[in-house]
């Protein structure tokens, strides 16, 4: 019933590839079927100035899509300047990552997570947040080999699925084709721990009811569990 | 235990003033507490480009807050550009007014709803949606009375309140001071007859589990409830 | 003759209600006829660099309209920035408010006053330099009262108002029906002792003779005297 | 007593230089003692969206300084955007241009004036009127040997000029160093015939009485008549 | 005696990916060394107003980095707009491409050639123009595969490779490391043929001689004849 | 055989005035035919932050055009923002000046060169580069005279001229008709000594041989020669 044959609960193939650029401290492709997003984790002396002396670390994040990651060209954000559509994901990104951040433990310094969509099918910012924490994860790793930082501050994974109500029916990991179809869905932010972070549930032109929800947050609940696995498995841990 | 002395579950006092510009179409001042919000509606004879010729009408948001809403002056937006804040906020205003929309019944034009925040204290994008429906509510009237419009295209009536994990306790309708500790915030809209819109739930540098969810959307239901009843009783019906 | 029967020295009616947002340090709502400006003022602890160590204070203001103040909507400044028009007021008005201002006696602390105009109906720019005043005054005090400012820098009140030749006759305090139609037409700022600080004469499309000129000045004088009793009123001065 | 050693009443030696570019329909150098602007008139074909198919025309103007043209270098406005200052200035230009136009006579055309600032002495903005006015003329001049108007459009010649109190005596034509030190000052656009355009006295951190006023306007008359004289000579008439 | 051990007129190793995302016409990721450029072809039906209804193509350029491409992070073009360096490359590739195309063949149609750095080290515009042929040659493939072009618009391919004096030696293809030492470098744009289309050779802070010139043109021919083999290779010609 | 009847390696001529404005520590107006800019040199105390505390001076160039300096007025680029031509041109003169400069003997100072176009007719940035040195030898002197700088910091003298295949002939100093017509073109930026500082030769929708660039250098050579000797001329050396 799906147009990729998948069944409701399946994920699409995850596959995470670190090391994929040399210079920054972090970095992995992220691919979830036909989405495919490339993380980087860049260490910065400096934090906002809001945290300046205080001891405290951040985490920040960026997203971009190149200009044909799409079906038909965008045009370039350089150009045009960021949308509305592009801030919003990329506070999300930053907010979900530091929600599994020690800042203390981090100490004061600042990790921008730069997410650039090489190829869009449906679900760029889960795709951006699961592959973000794996960045970040081995930009920490390096640091804390360098004994630069001692206790671990990143306390528990941080992965991100959407779901959505396609045909009448909840799905998991909406892929283009659905997506632009669903009248409601939702991206689903949560720790390795089962915890949530953020939920985003939205209906465009429609409603959704109580049950709907929750039959939702269970299949993410599945997605994310299974995302988390493939980040384990990504990052060697 | 709230800092405003109010029950977990009690709305700020709720004031919905109409007619309160001569040119819109529609207008009203929503007053939560001391949040308050104008709200302007537009009737505009230019739809979209994307609509053009298609017959269905549609309706859009902008946000804006005078600079000395705030406890403290902040630069003016008309001079450094809006916000990603600020454009989130709009792109969710419209989305939510236009789930409760019948955009054949309203025929193609446009209304642009406008919410300025004259005076902020937590709550300002939920005071903006239940505002800006009575507004759209009044120029609808008002499009039906000259017989431009023959159906009733607001189907449902929209209200949003926000609700938060304060002091570790669910509480509805945060206002600034706790809404600046909550770990854990989330802003409800929802329709007169209880169905779902949008759920934003969010956890800065925290978590939150699906029993605290629960909790949450229980207040949610309650203080939307009495909103939607300021609604009927300002617009007269 | 005038389309609202006034007579042609007459003022529209002037409310000025202070103490209508509870952040800023000193706040009004001016209401001359249906143009209604909110005017407020901040006490802000920077200077322009150029006034750095110099003990000398500064005033400064800004100007804005909300999107629906007019018949039909304007164009969000926020979306495209600010125009000519609106830089050229917003210096006006600053420049006016120093020219009653004595920045020895204010010390090196900065008030920025900020004019929103919620409802329009021509004369806009002189509601908000009459109502600026009022804002000032009202900080001023409050620094005053809590003795960190001994002597008074507000010297002299400033209040304005336009006129012109509306149909062949000069006219007082123009509404936008005569405004629109008016070959020329002119702002006078002055202050309570009746010393002129601005004179701005203009006319779109045609010429205008001394005599006219003068017959406007006298119109003006008889105009500002209003203003300023309004402005004492309320201050309770 | 002036820093030049002129007179009260006199004007600096005012040359008016035509021809002095070889794209523009009209053109002149005019050097206002060391102020130096140079005029150009652009005819083009499109008018603003207001006066499609009106078959009225349209004089607007452009003002603009090289970064050099001042004491110490101005930061270029091509990288920065026009000031505040620019827009009011360009504003008046077009407007004083336009109050002694014939639309009706110009026909649906549209002639930009760009005054550009090629040397800073004060009273930028009134020579770059009288130059501007001079363009114009040779502009509409070959229009009309074209036969392409038949009618003359300029009715009476515009020229303008700066007039201030300089330690404590009203004095003309204000140059660098008496505006920097003048308490009062003010700008008048006048025509041929001695009709008023635009008066604008401004203050800055003082006030000025009706006497004062008159004396300058006395100076303005007198100013604009031999401005107008040399505009004559530079163009033949 | 070179960083790398290449020897003094060595290509670094090329590799030229095809078809690495599936939305765009033409694709190809080349990598000379460490610097990988991700070069897609769009095809678009609008043309420049200026060719509308002429029947002659164009081919255009777009060039981005992100921002940790390099070794230490860069500021992100989409939120700081483009830099003129950035501005200066896209027009370079867009007229080297152009200069091998037969646009009366293309017919009336655009080619979007979008040119981004995942990673750099030096040479990244010759990798672009190098790379960029390729996905154009796709695309056009495509069209006349569907025999919407039916004579060949690429005449001859196009490449480009930089040369430079460093450490007193002329040599081929630098990389960062000798980029950011030599004193004089150059760009050359060259066809399969071995005609040239576009030669930059700048000195900063230093000069070179004709000899020079010729030596570092030398080089070049026979690098862009290596990379010319890779292209045919790439694309199966 | 050229619209000008000048011959094959005939420049334009050629004159350089200079102290044509007050301010400027140095200036010149060049004209090279009917292509006329205006240089200034104006000494400034900062230098860029990556300059600060070495001891080594700085040169820079801004770039721009008067709106009717063209056939057809251009938009004013403190309107729309600099172009990336006009970026790349100024980036290309402050190259090509610090080319002939001995940062060290300047000292920690930085000179900005600013070459705006009051008429074009082709050519503008080599009459930029060459009229821009003699601001810059201008400014240098008085410096030298103050004992300021007491080592000259200016080795050799920078000139530029451009060449191209027009009509299938290579011609010196290309003219705006010569330009918009020849396939092929060139700037060369050569010192005194004739040495070569930047090289950029471009083929627009053609290609050119290594003779023709062999050719074109050698007309190149001969221009800059004659240009040199202007210089020194104006600079009385």
């Amino acid at each position: 019933m799906r147009p990729s044959g998948r069944k409701l609960n399946e994920l699409r193939p995850v596959t995470i590839e670190t090391g994929v650029t040399r210079h920054a401290e972090g970095s992995c492709l992220i691919r979830m079927g036909d989405t495919h997003v490339l993380c980087t984790a860049s260490l910065e002396d400096r934090v906002p100035p809001f945290l300046k002396n205080t001891g405290l670390g951040w985490v920040t994040a960026e997203y971009g899509m190149l200009p044909r990651a799409t079906h038909s060209r965008m045009q370039r954000e350089a150009k045009r300047g960021q949308s509305g559509r592009t801030q919003e994901i990329q506070r999300l990104i930053g907010r979900s990552l530091r929600a599994g951040l020690d800042r203390v433990a981090l100490g004061e310094r600042q990790i921008t997570i730069d997410c650039d969509v090489i190829q869009a099918d449906g679900g760029t910012r889960c795709a951006s947040i699961t592959g973000g924490w794996v960045a970040l994860r081995l930009a920490v790793n390096k640091l804390m080999k360098a004994r630069e930082v001692l206790t671990d501050p990143l306390v528990d994974p941080v992965a991100a699925v959407s779901c959505g109500i396609y045909a009448g029916q909840p799905v998991l990991d909406l892929d283009y084709p659905e997506d632009s179809e669903a009248g409601t869905d939702g991206n689903f932010v949560m720790t390795g721990s089962g915890k949530l972070i953020e939920v985003q549930m939205s209906a465009e032109g429609a409603t959704f009811s109580r049950d709907q929800m929750v039959q939702l947050l269970d299949l993410a609940e599945r997605g994310v569990a299974g995302l988390v696995a493939a980040q384990h498995e990504a990052v060697g841990a």
